[in-house]
């Protein structure tokens, strides 16, 4: 059935292989009168491109994006938006060798399983080059949300057991770890550098902060927002896991402590803590929305492993492709994408809670 | 915007407050030719029903299901099931005093900034009461998924820091929580006896295991299995997070360690561990679905607190009412319901995935 | 797979059969703050209610609506309104009979081959009582339009050759056939009778005029206002053809006679001729909404049929009931609520359009 | 809000405007094991493609469609197949003098009235070019359909007042109408002769008729068979009307004359009689599914109109550009594909009607 379709009101249906022609993704429900360029998408690819730093796949793309519809002289139209990305650097030849091997940790199995045969070149729609068309859908979300004054930033928490101890999202840019503090970055560094010696492979976190999202957004009781953005999120790839505010930590907690007490700063709500982060009830609260998202180590690791074969004779398999020790540090951008496309589509979604903005609106 | 409907195949449409008349669900979609009869679901409701417990609310409810429609001589027929449930104890007076008032940590600001009022008896929609609905779908979908052999258990992980060392289902009936350690249940007791007397709160986690489940559910990319649950086990109240198989341990690992290798037992795949959860690129792998989720300490405590009201005043609160000091024993059911709606659906969604078995269907 | 969930935004999940407990409705996404009372439905259940009239079934249903969530204090809460109606008259006695035999014209045969057995006790799910649903999610539509401005009416247009050659709406509440023309209502009724006595049906022609829409309103180019309302309309029971505007009429017509000249009146934008029938390339033209439903007649008819029984013998078949020499007029109230539905629908999803408006709305 | 994504389990979401870089489409729960290749679909781009006959648009496109995705070896993999077609001839300038112009009959007032602007283009998404989107779609769901059996041929029943007598679907190829009756094609090119002589335009109606549906295909009570294709036909520009079976003429029918008496042939249901058009209660009876769509006359024509521009002057248009004098006989295989689209959709959503076969499937 149906599943690279993901929204209600901004819509998104990605397509494309690892080591097809290309990918993309066509963009529905998008309002008209947005400004948008190819640039506009264009940094945010370039973000997640694979080749810009020693700890991701050595794959060269160029991931340029081409809008083929739904701009207009520099401006949304209102009609579907397509972004294509063309392939380039494929060398399918990496991968005739596993074609017949269920590497662990990957979703080879399960492909062959549901669907009797796969595309087994460089993990055909399972591989992390399928977030590229998420990446270009979120890129057009943000242009969305900055319209209302809605900024999403992702970062590198922690790699391993090495955590940012101060968050500074200048200093994000500064390594390439995305980490938003430089000590943490040059120890995580090294402990790359020392997993990658061992042909091994590495989790990690990243941290999302929404800041301006106006009161009340979520549609309970199904959609609720940290619901819909735990199901965007869930859905990349090597996510284990997702948490709001304190998150797990709040199972340790008491209600004296976890709830966060509001008062009045001028004409705006506020609250005293943001235990909630930022969702209460399943609405956005005022405070800033922040979740953080487990990544499992990349599955994919030059260690010889036991598995077995498609026809189910036992072997073992080292995977030499070229592969990302941590896909974490390019992850974050996908983070961003995938939160900016949901809570588009949430804010879109509240329009019609009232009658009386309906009735404003209409008149 | 409809956020109360739920699934695509299965659907599910919940309604009712705290305080109104009643609380249903309709279910639509469901297959035709299963046995179903009130017993079968009011055995889950009873689960969750108030009243039950020294550590639950004291509101009593008979919570008494009634099948509306859907069902002829005792199978389902195909067309919708609706469920109603009437309130009986609703004592609106408890509420009126804090009608006006921001309860920190609910939804009270949310449903006023969003809709422009709200239904202040007993927290409306956004009362837990509003799980009795899911409870009711939960056991429709548990008989679909017992007839295809595949079975649901939640149970109490811990509460606070009081963590169950042995997973006994047959344990978890014999104590009010729910927990599958008898030595920790008892510690756990004494724990919320003691946060009872200080009039507080505390938190917990649910732990939900899967059996059964054939390989290659879970539509890619959006809609797999772990991201479909993520946002069905998110949008229940209290859920702060949701984590599978290793979860946020597998962002301190390495996939060395990570990956669980397959071998083969038979003509069945197996795998040597499980560190996935039973989850491999958003397909179901065979294995044990193993999720766990953070609950929240309830919002509702007796110790004061301070807010504003709905004109900005600064005030107090204390919330009187009849509140759990604790959510999950009695949202063990519904962690049930709500993984058993989804997987339910993810089944049929899977029927339309290979040509040949159509064609088999068909001929 | 479900198929009583209908809309977006404004949706609804139709419930109930003809002879079981009851039928209902839940609507979700219906904005708050809207006046709603028991009776604004009731007004148009009494309308379709049968026992009304000579040329309809003689069960005496109440057909009393209840309101059982989403509205508190008179006025919408934004949360789902659940509305039941309990059956009363159900007589299953006269079904008994026929239980095993596929009447012509009627769904048996598809009910049983699709779900390998069927409710037969009166139609089931396939009665035209199902349309008591429909009516009551109407109303609620009807009361979402009347604050926009939006009304929307239907009548009788013709029963077999009779036709209404003037159009007053007062008119139609003076017969019993709902017809907006006097003298034709009077030759109609003499048709019906005859029809009567002869034991056997009769078809007819709805026509729907909805005044007041903004324009623009209709998403192309699957969702266009057309397309919309022919859905909603062709899944009422007995309608076999839709057509807008000159319709069929078109098809024999040239473009310099179809198209209508567009011209200004005041600041508003107004056209010569109305052959659109209100709908330009599926977008609203400020024009009237016109269109017009055929209904086949009823299938159930005294007259001897040959059929076949569930097991494929052959037989005859005479089918006593109560049911209506004509399904027309009490079809009308079921037309305007389908198509007050849709429009509803069609209104709120239009507010995401534009981001100059959307920007408006959050600021 | 989106409205160009189309469909439930088989879904499609089409882009693309009539003078922008091109148009496609992306299918997403297209079975895998699908044997296709770019001719399959070409054939049908060829019969929709501009500048083959002389009553069709004098503009030259190749309309090359290439497959970017979804494909391996072959087969549909189960993943999205995304389908792309290049604009090549687009003469903006054609268009340029009318951009501030309402053209009667067109859908500009309404883009502009619900976007704030429009791509004006050659109509932009307006065009009748989108369709070469849905054609591709189709082809894709007929390979589907011929996987089990299923046909869909539609051809030119009528233009203006010449009707086909016969139907002979191996004559539809032989004129450049698509007619099924050489005579009557012969007398229908003379009055197209005529209509382009006068600067003008002519409606007609097209006719589609799908053998081999099993019965009990179309789900109750809103994605019914009929009412599901209505919208998907009804959604195609021209169309202003559709009807099934005896359709309009069953209004003038007595019960006696329009029910479908059932007999058994063999082991197989069949009915004496077709008035119903292959829909019984919307679920396929089982008899030749039959449909009929009237279709208005091209708006553009070269006659003068009076109109108004875009700032509300009073103007006069002639329409220049390269419009078809009749958008028929190119419109056949656009009712076809919207028609295989739902069907291949309706199929698959049935196959989780009875736990019996879902037990099966998955035992």
């Amino acid at each position: 059935m149906s599943g690279s379709v993901y929204g209600n009101i901004f819509k998104i249906a990605t397509w494309g292989e690892s080591h097809g022609k290309g990918l993309g993704v066509v963009i529905d429900g998008c309002p008209a009168g947005i400004p948008l360029k190819e640039k506009d998408i264009q940094k945010d690819m370039d973000r997640r491109r694979p080749g810009s730093t020693r700890f991701g796949t050595k794959r060269q793309e160029g991931d340029e994006i081409e809008i083929l519809s739904g701009v207009f002289e520099g401006k949304t139209t209102g009609t579907p938006i397509s972004l294509v990305l063309y392939n380039q650097d494929q060398r399918s030849r990496d991968y005739s060798d596993i074609q017949n091997i269920y590497r662990p940790g990957h979703a080879d199995m399960g492909f062959d399983s549901k669907y009797g045969f796969r595309d087994y070149r460089g993990g055909g729609r399972s591989s992390g080059r399928e977030t590229a068309a998420r990446v270009a859908a979120g890129a057009v979300a943000k242009k969305l949300l900055s319209e209302l004054g809605v900024k999403v930033n992702a970062y590198t928490l922690s790699i391993g057991d090495v955590k940012a101890e101060k968050i500074s999202l200048e200093e994000c840019k500064n390594n390439p770890l995305y980490m938003p503090d430089s000590a943490a970055a040059e120890r995580a560094s090294r402990l790359l550098e020392k997993v990658m010696e061992d042909g091994d492979s590495m989790g990690g976190i990243i941290e999302c902060r929404i800041k301006g999202m106006p009161i009340g957004i979520g549609e309970p009781v199904f959609d609720k927002l940290d619901a819909s953005v735990a199901k965007a999120i869930m859905s990349i790839g090597a996510v284990k896991g997702i948490e709001f505010g304190d998150g797990f930590g709040a199972a340790l907690s008491r209600g004296s402590v976890n709830n966060d007490g509001f008062y009045m700063k001028g004409s705006k709500i506020k609250k005293h803590t943001n235990h909630s982060g930022g969702v209460l009830g399943g609405f956005s609260d005022g405070a800033d929305i922040v979740f953080r998202a487990a990544f499992k180590p990349t599955p994919s690791i030059s260690k010889i492993q036991k598995t077995i074969t498609n026809t189910g004779e036992s072997t073992e398999v080292v995977i030499m492709g070229r592969h990302d020790p941590i896909v974490v540090p390019r992850a974050v951008v996908v983070v961003e994408a995938m939160a900016a496309v949901t809570l588009a589509d949430l804010l879109l979604m509240n329009m019609s809670a009232r009658i009386d903005n309906i009735k404003k609106f209409y008149s």
